[in-house]
């Protein structure tokens, strides 16, 4: 990925010069690795039209010139808190400055201390998600990794059904699919493994508790590996047993929701058209007051992304968006059913990246 | 933990009452959970003098009643914004209302929104961290669990070091050691563990990569463990083989280092002293340049709190105060020794929960 990173840079001086801004200032951490590859925890990017520099402590004095090079930005080490220093830098050219901030990004206190640092030659301008504009549009080189992600997505899912059996606890079972993870070559896990067995399955995002598997159970499995620093996010829904006829009348209400959902991305097609096909099939079925999440989400860098599957979406989606399908059905008292795949939107088509078997596993 | 949510919000309300405010807003998740119980990744809760109000969304409809009922917090679920929802209740009070929040907790634009939506007769009074001090002082419940979850942490350690030797990846051992935290009973990691041998050890927050460890090398290991949601962090570094006079004085020069900002706590001593300690053993043995960063924070239920070990740090520790101990030396192109315990200060001592042998481990 490493030569893409310039691209990026003037993909976002584009959005620069629209705005009439002199400074784009980026303090949101998957934003600065995308733009320049710096993996730090602390740091604050300033991308200019000439130049591009990377404030940052002295943790990363080692660190952030060997991630940055490629991409072209200068690491400047700094003992003052970040929002001083950058602050302090605009305030310090010598000319007046339009600097473009994301107020969804800097909490009041960085504002504040950002202006006070900058003094009274630099205006403020806030901008709404330049850069996770452009990580919506996953390049060619992202989608192979993504790829590669829900791949091992998928094996993980399948090796950690052998360990999927009553008397077993939920943690055990989230332990065992982290495990797999890592030892398949992720980085780890995108997010707490969902484990919800039971009643406990009707909770959509329950955490894995010592609570045993038993038979006659529903279980939840909802899983999200980082490879190459890209997430996948799948879900499978299994039954310890035989299950019965009720259950299986959701599961297929849910897979069609699903699949009716899958159909509706296109490049052009409305983000909310996915939700409300699988919202229309879910209604069908009479269960339509069960599914109560959104559709999906964006993927990529982080497990929640643009562009939004919920409804009345209006935003259209674009080539190179990769989104989760996620619909379910979640009965107090009962148990829930999710299924959860990733899917890339091409020119003409789609493609799934995740390839478990979306049939009902009795085990 | 359950029978002290009450006793935490009481605390707070006599803060609200010294500032004057009516009500306080928390964003913060951690500072959620700790006055409420609720765990959801998505909530704002408002704490007024007579009541507490959990506002969320439909996601934890089950999930919200069940977690804040003892703390006797009133879950509402919404189907706006957060802020909008908040600013709104707030606006809706039959009285003019003055509001705290942490301006270091709340983003540019969800303040504009919340007043957007609060209306005129609500006043904002900016705060800083009330709840994180409360946190700061941990309760014997409290320690008790981060007791627990110490020795967790040091029996991880001392399980993973059969697989520490040349020819495995950083990342193997990684997994190995995140995957024995589950076995023993932990949520999870409450950071990504660090696995940084030869070269790599001289980066303080190495991403594990697939480098094997070799023969000669140092391996710093630096974990944590999430124990009934309270966090440990501690490092130990191995040498892989028969350690050459050189790394054996820096071991010991760290280890000491890490002795004399040990017997720096104390109730009433300055936050600071930790730090000069360290400092001074390390510059005794002309390393002091070497130590890059500072040599502890607080922990609890997140893995960096309230207090910094930081040089010059007035702030005086009290009773409750848990913090690390962290010292260490990086040395580019040769490799980095750290060492870092977990201690709780009590009244008249200190209390090391981390029990994991600190001499210097040749393998």
């Amino acid at each position: 990925m490493t030569t893409e990173f310039r691209e990026r840079l003037k993909r976002l001086r584009k959005k620069l010069s629209s705005a009439h801004a002199d400074a784009l200032i980026v303090t949101y951490p998957a934003n600065i690795y995308y733009l320049s590859g710096f993996t730090g925890s602390s740091g604050a990017l300033v991308v200019e039209h000439g130049k591009a520099t990377l404030f940052t402590d002295g943790r990363y004095a080692l660190q952030a010139p060997a991630q940055t090079a490629s991409a072209g930005v200068r690491p400047q080490i700094t003992k003052e808190s970040l929002p001083a220093a950058v602050g302090g830098y605009l305030g310090s050219l010598r000319k007046r400055v339009m600097a473009a901030y994301d107020p969804s990004r800097v909490t009041v206190a960085a504002q504040s201390s950002l202006e006070k640092a900058a003094g009274p030659k630099v205006r403020w301008q806030p901008e709404t998600g330049w850069t996770e504009e452009l990580r919506a549009i996953k390049s060619p080189a992202e989608i192979a990794q993504m790829r590669k992600a829900a791949l091992l997505g998928s094996r993980v899912f399948e090796q950690a059904l052998k360990v999927v059996r009553p008397g077993v606890t939920e943690i055990e079972v989230a332990a065992e699919i982290e495990y797999r993870m890592r030892k398949l070559g992720a980085e780890g896990a995108s997010f707490e493994t969902i484990v919800a067995s039971g009643r406990r399955s009707a909770l959509p995002h329950a955490h894995p508790t010592t609570k045993r598997l038993k038979q006659n159970e529903l279980v939840v499995l909802d899983l999200g590996a980082i490879l190459g620093r890209y997430c996948c996010d799948m879900t499978r829904t299994v039954f310890l047993g035989r299950a019965p006829e009720r259950v299986r009348r959701w599961y297929r209400a849910v897979l069609q929701a699903q699949q009716a959902a899958c159909e509706a991305l296109a490049v052009g097609a409305k983000a909310g058209a996915p939700d409300a096909a699988a919202r229309q099939v879910l209604a069908a079925y009479g269960l339509g007051r069960y599914f109560i999440h959104s559709t999906g989400h964006g993927l990529g860098l982080e497990v929640h992304e643009e562009p939004l599957l919920a409804a009345r979406q209006e935003r259209r989606f674009e080539a190179g968006n990769v989104v989760t399908i996620e619909p379910g059905i979640y009965v107090e008292g009962m148990g829930g059913i999710r299924i959860e795949d990733d899917v890339a939107i091409h020119a003409g088509r789609t493609e799934i990246l995740t390839n478990a078997s979306r049939e009902l596993l009795e085990l």
